[in-house]
């Protein structure tokens, strides 16, 4: 069965209709499902509606808050330390992107920390919000679930704890990062089960340190690292900087999000929004970046490669063709968003 | 031939008295010394006195000021660019992690970014040296020569921009990242070439795409990075955020600092510190690191894994053992260091 396509904004005002169903405040259900929509419109498929009934469920089972009260816990110049009060991952962090660009403008770079927090959907929403300000964006989280070990153990210690970073060009479209610190997110081993395929040797392993390439028994093995203790290493430092640093949870504390829908997650999150004229003319930057960019784009390449491609270039193809054509939703993930919104008393997509 | 034994101070003072015969002013000597032993103290023998007769070329061949007056050319409450007027590496970020953790004390966090610079050595250098005020350091570089293509490039545009982070811990050693963005770091090429051995698959490729595993052809091809595409993200996001941001050479720009012993490297560095205290009481936020440590090391390993590490451990455990026995240099490193006395007219080892 084919996906069908719905237009950004209507996915947006029924994602904004099932939060204010939920009890949200209608400013905040109308940032949540812009963020949500976003997710969906930059090809973050896993991150943004799909997500939806998964929080749609926690907040109903009394394990989100509706009406959080955000506190600023510790608050220097360029510093702040924010406890979500356990509301939705995308207000906790939108409210702390916004709080470390306001303090940047003045003092060049702030780094805002957040604790007790929920899901937040993919890096680059937040890394991306300092550019308008010609500002470069820096967000670290602890993910959601714990699947990956310390290198050489067993125990599932750490997730794969993603970093993303936005940098503005000119003639271009943003550079934007945004990656985990294992060889594949967890996302692309369901979707190789779902797909019936096999898995390239080198995404994860099984218990006795075999590849393990059937993406069916992924539940007998781990998501391996980017360049193997280096990116555990990678895992281990953002883990401390978004979550121990922020008193939120890491290691053992962490709750899988997606198996337990009412203990509270306590997750962690930190936001660096650093103002480019602290360091050089933003268009005197950005002439800078086109430079390497034409640089990279303009270099021979290997046999069989047709383009090299700058992180953030998958990125703004998608929106475009998106914001255009509307956003493709497999038949699956509709007819569990109409039963949803059945459950909630609103219309349906 | 065995390798000698050096004592740590010994070492120090020979490092300070060929950088005084060269015009070097006393103070200076004394810092640039003791961060260059600290590097082979600390078990990074590929960046302490073995790179000292390449800085001493340079001098004598006019390619570094003995002499510079650092600049800031921009300022803010927490950010700060130093020009660095091409002093050695080490006194410019000396220079600019003094300032960052100054800023930092007030503002919560600083980013100084560092522009005509040069080679300053191990990463970690300026990284833990925020922690003895309870700070995080967080250290970028532009590495001194390209070794690596853009993903799926043949022209070496980016180099192994180099990142570390040192957080401190309670009753263990702080934790210590320090890592290439490529799979091996190219000094390991190097060794394994003067050792006769085979690299192991998926450090190097030739410019076919095909594995590399002779060091003797490292020039025929190029370092891997780390989890393919996401390895090159983070070299390119480094290199930006080290090198464009601050004015400094980025992409064909790089100078190659081994074999150019003249021309301006003009070499872009940064250092954040973070005080700790901003976020949390330093005490309950180093027994959070020890809680995560602990879980670490008590978890249960893959078969034929003796000890689950945490980065920082080994540092730790060479730098305990060489101040206790001295550091070893090999025969040809000695023989090289004592003509370099004899051209300088200083005493030798």
């Amino acid at each position: 069965m084919p996906d069908t396509t719905i237009p950004h904004d209507a996915l947006q005002r029924f994602i904004a209709r099932c939060f204010i169903a939920c009890g949200m405040p209608k400013d905040d259900a109308a940032t949540a499902a812009g963020l949500m929509a976003q997710a969906d419109l930059i090809g973050q498929d896993g991150h943004g509606v799909f997500r939806l009934p998964m929080y749609i469920k926690r907040i109903r089972a009394g394990g989100m808050n509706m009406t959080p009260q955000f506190r600023r816990i510790e608050d220097r110049a360029a510093t702040a330390l924010i406890d979500g009060d356990n509301g939705l991952g995308h207000l906790v962090m939108h409210h702390a992107t916004e709080l470390a660009m306001e303090k940047a403008a003045t003092t060049g770079v702030a780094w805002v920390g957040a604790r007790h927090s929920n899901h937040a959907g993919p890096a680059s929403l937040y890394a991306t919000m300092p550019l308008k300000k010609d500002m470069i964006g820096l967000y670290i989280a602890v993910g959601s679930a714990n699947h990956l070990p310390p290198w050489g153990g067993t125990e599932m210690l750490l997730s794969t704890n993603p970093i993303a970073v936005a940098v503005p060009s000119g003639q271009n479209v943003p550079i934007v990062l945004d990656m985990a610190t294992t060889v594949a997110a967890y996302g692309k081993v369901k979707t190789a089960a779902q797909r019936g395929e096999t898995m390239p040797e080198g995404w994860m392993i099984d218990r006795e340190g075999n590849p393990l390439t059937d993406p069916k028994r992924a539940s007998e093995g781990f998501l391996l690292p980017i360049g193997g203790p280096k990116g555990y290493g990678l895992a281990l430092i953002f883990g401390i900087l978004a979550g121990t640093l922020n008193g939120a949870a890491f290691g053992r504390d962490v709750v899988d999000f997606n198996a337990d829908s009412t203990s509270l997650t306590n997750t962690g999150h930190m936001i660096i929004a650093l103002d480019i004229k602290a360091f050089a003319d933003p268009d005197q930057f950005k002439a800078g970046i086109d430079r390497i960019w034409d640089q990279l784009k303009s270099s021979p390449r290997l046999p069989g490669v047709s383009d090299i491609r700058l992180p953030g270039e998958r990125l703004a193809s998608v929106t475009a063709q998106r914001l255009a054509n509307g956003i493709p939703l497999p038949a699956a993930l509709l007819a569990q968003l109409a039963g949803m919104a059945a459950d909630l008393g609103v219309d349906p997509l």
